[in-house]
């Protein structure tokens, strides 16, 4: 009863789905920043090559390893690219447009919720949330790290209350609408 | 071993005690809208009128039971009370205030906690925050929800990021630099 599709390598499929277990596995025990390609590597008891044959980064690998909609190296240079008064639209319209679709939020929102519920996932959440994206952020555009951080808040404060507290009329209003509501905040906090 | 304080009168503090126990089975099994000071004083077994004695009103009586650090009935004429032009400080300061002291900050992050875990304290919450808190403010300022609702999410993200993920340095912060940082924004979507 099983098809199999021709050309498909199911090798390679399963070494890429155990490399992701290993990784889940490890980055849960040992938080972000201490886990290690190779210890990941050694985990799944494949060359080390082969996880960054698969995965370029650790970022790229956590991301995929939690199925995130995007990850930190997609998100610097939209925001680098295009200019700068319009980096707060950019970055509102951004998360609202991968955040859209409940494939891609949900296991951001899962994420969010382990966090909250579980200490080892907190530190693990909190590493990657800093070390990753928000002072890589700040540090490649010369924003001091606090001002990043109000606008992490901002966007965090945003999809929770959209997508998990569902508040009404938050959770229906139309993109654009918030886009111009929210940017100017953005922006402020990266250029203000 | 007991110890009695003159003039203390236990069968009070019970009820009241009783009063707040019905209340929170009674917010959590039919959430914040549909649960009544006549039901809650039907589950306490004790007459409405003493339900009313101790507590003013429903969002005094969930405040209680919460044990919420401020009740929407302080909020708002806090908002009101002082010059338009400065009550996105005023904001900003009084929510740091209320959250500084773990001993207050913790059963509000229970609240949440539980409300993102637990689908009925999720509707109780949404409720709560919606109709006793966010629609009470936005109508008695004249700002329309969303902008009351985007402002909700900046203050919700903070303490998120400042007490429950515990990003650095927005964690360590002081209170004042938090209140020049967020306070436009809050001011902007009230009265920008």
């Amino acid at each position: 009863m099983t098809t199999r599709r021709p050309g498909r390598r199911p090798g390679s499929a399963d070494t890429r789905g155990e490399i992701l277990t290993a990784a889940r596995r490890v980055f849960a025990e040992k938080g972000f920043d201490k886990a290690t390609v190779r210890g990941i590597a050694r985990e799944a008891k494949v060359d080390p090559a082969l996880v960054h044959h698969y995965f370029d980064t650790k970022e790229g690998m956590f991301a995929a390893a939690m199925k995130l909609p995007i990850t930190p190296h997609e998100i610097i240079p939209m925001l680098m690219e295009g200019p700068r008064e319009e980096i707060g639209e950019r970055l509102v319209r951004t998360i609202l447009r991968v955040t859209a679709a409940p494939e891609t939020r949900e296991p951001m929102l899962a994420l969010l919720r382990s966090a909250m519920t579980n200490d080892q996932a907190l530190v693990m959440f909190r590493e990657f949330i800093t070390n990753a994206l928000l002072y890589q952020v700040a540090d490649r555009l010369g924003v001091p790290h606090l001002r990043v951080e109000a606008a992490f808040a901002q966007m965090f404060g945003m999809i929770m209350g959209r997508y998990v507290i569902k508040l009404e009329p938050l959770a229906s209003a139309d993109p654009e609408e918030l886009v111009e509501l929210l940017g100017p905040t953005i922006q402020r906090y990266f250029t203000g």
